[in-house]
């Protein structure tokens, strides 16, 4: 007998027969004695719809009025699911944010969960009720409705399971867990059945989106175990712990890559201190992210070229603001190049396996992938390549660390 | 300067476009200086599309749930109207029920609004802001989501009006007003500029379905004046208020009717008292309203022909339950006609002018019309007739009271 969290994405309640399959799955679970907090997204498509009203009206939709619009979705959910149980005999109530109440802080559409009262829906669950709280929404201290930012379901399930002291957190979604790369273009990738916080993140956040990073991220912080796993099958998922479920003997856990990157070359930037930072002051301000940044020592001391990447969509809005700022910056051409991808091997046995970079960059270079830029971590090495030859590569490293 | 309380209808903001359109009616009525309170309802379509979806689990579905699910409706048409006041430069915020609160009391799906707290919407509308407040919805005093029923939204702006001590509500609908008979089918149909409560009662109740007759109840209790009014139009539509508008002089205001109706007949019931409290009792128990009786005294005073009508869907089961109580009920034979319609002329002035319902008895005649069944209060007479004289008959009524 346990008491878990149970998350269930938007494809999983995308429709009412998937809703009264999630109910089976959950009086299933009932019925062996477990205390249940069930949390759950809008139906697949809600959220896109009612932002596609918002900016009918306009682009810069009140942010107050657009959490008060976002909420409604996973308040249809928590509802149909609520009475899908009562239907199947099993007592069931949904407990709103602003019911229980989940207090959140920050700014509206992007708050963060901050504390939430115990006592009503404890009290339920001693009762021998499910009970059914919506993702991704909460009240401010002002009484006001707000959300979490998307994706924040699975952050509301990991703040509840460490708030409720559950046992474990479970997430259910529409694939069977985490893959050593992605199993929809690559047929050889592999179910990873118990992968650490630390690799999960690098894995989350470079492409593999089964769960938000944030959430990962408090998990962590808390050690909650969390299982990510299939609501159409029942198949044991991933399950995500600590250091201690570390495979050491695997260097490799996964391959990763995105496609949305793109390269900005600066040349014969004068060379001198502060340069870096005159450089992307702009951009911080704007709210644009630097990935990774390559700078080479000009031989005369004087000048340098300086290579950095950034998300595709941010690179229009990057150029316009560097060249704005040329009094500041001098330097003697600029160029970009919108075609690149980044491709990443991910394993935390890699801090025990000397040569691991060596091996990724010789392998890289049999199938004549030339490396454009490098960053690693402690558990990652990235590097960005030519856009046509990703899936080459990503062919190549699942197989040259053994992940076939 | 006045306090006024608008409700929009289903229609009136079935779509963005229309909610924009919303807006601008209360942009302007703001500019000239009033203190709004907006109600509104759901979308069009869209609380017929969650039953729907609830039905698709059960039939029965879990009322507490239900109005979770419903109430959703209304919030999302909040949330988008705000938004679009804002984006025209005009401050708004939606209040959910929850948040004001707006008390009721009663059943799920089906509360009463007893109280609700004026001052944050009060301070607000100091504060120059326009209030917007989801119709229909309320909380209970155990804080649980609550409905008051289809069509609740307009009981919604007049309680609303009442409690925030209004000038005036203003009831925003697809059409201009309240007509003298139904003008999709009858082109002579003219819209009525002022009626008194109890006539809209009668007109309400009997088929023109521009306001909720509990609505138009409390506004009479409360003496407040109501203006029913196409979003659609800047025509002045039909105003509602107490005696004092009565035109007298006006003998009928409008004439109605409904085909939903269905007659049945017991032919040689035994007459003794207590015979047709035996017969409707189980019928009352069932929930099963019967709206005309006729009984004609039998010569001999030992059998009797009773007559009655009813809603046509309840016709089948009346019929059941009646021969099922034959041992307590004796009767010769049980007939039924579903083909039949409720014809009434409506008006405060058939009080003080003699005549009326000869002069209806007669029309009818001259145009063949069989009378089935009669029903008369102070300003309403209904007759039963053979549906498909339906026609004929409201026409010819219309012009024989002047009404063309």
């Amino acid at each position: 007998m346990a008491k878990i969290v149970v998350k269930f994405g938007g494809t999983s309640v995308g429709s009412v027969e998937k809703i009264i399959s999630v109910a089976k799955i959950l009086k299933k679970k009932f019925l062996k004695g477990d205390k249940i907090i069930a949390v759950v997204s809008a139906m697949a498509g809600k959220t896109n719809e009612l932002i596609k009203h918002s900016e009918q009206i306009s682009k810069n939709f009140n942010k107050r009025e657009l959490d008060v619009l976002l909420a409604s979705g996973e308040q249809v959910t928590s509802a149909l699911l609520a009475g899908a149980l009562n239907n199947l005999g099993i007592k069931s109530k949904s407990f709103m944010g602003w019911q229980i109440p989940i207090l959140t802080s920050g700014e509206h559409n992007n708050s963060r969960i901050i504390n939430m009262n115990i006592d009503k829906v404890n009290n339920f669950l001693t009762n021998k009720g499910i009970a059914i709280i919506p993702g991704f929404q909460g009240i401010s201290e002002q009484g006001d409705i707000t959300t979490i930012g998307r994706g924040g379901s699975d952050a509301t399930a990991v703040a509840i399971a460490k708030i409720f002291k559950t046992d474990f957190c479970e997430i259910y979604t529409d694939v069977e867990g985490v893959y050593s790369t992605d199993p929809r273009y690559f047929p050889k990738a592999k179910k990873i059945n118990k992968i650490s916080y630390e690799e999960m993140l690098e894995m989350s956040s470079l492409g593999a989106k089964v769960m938000q990073s944030s959430a990962v991220q408090t998990a962590m912080i808390y050690d909650l175990p969390l299982h990510v796993r299939s609501t159409f099958s029942n198949k044991e998922g991933t399950k995500i712990f600590g250091p201690e479920s570390i495979d050491y003997n695997k260097v490799i856990t996964g391959v990763t890559y995105s496609k949305d990157d793109a390269k900005v070359t600066l040349l014969d930037v004068q060379d001198k201190p502060g340069v870096a930072a005159d450089i992307f002051e702009p951009l911080g301000k704007n709210s644009i992210n630097v990935d990774m940044v390559i700078q080479n020592i000009s031989p005369d001391g004087k000048k340098t070229d300086l290579t950095f990447t950034l998300k595709r969509n941010d690179l229009n809005k990057a150029i316009k603001l560097i060249k704005s700022n040329k009094k500041k910056v001098k330097y003697k051409s600029i160029s970009s190049d919108k075609k690149v991808s980044k491709v990443s091997i991910v394993g935390a046995g890699m801090i025990t396996t000397p040569g691991v970079t060596y091996k990724m960059f010789r392998s890289l270079a049999q199938e004549k992938i030339n490396i454009l830029a490098i960053s690693t971590s402690e558990i990652k090495i990235s590097v960005i390549i030519n856009e046509k030859q990703t899936n080459k590569a990503v062919k190549k490293l699942h197989s040259v660390f053994n992940l076939d």
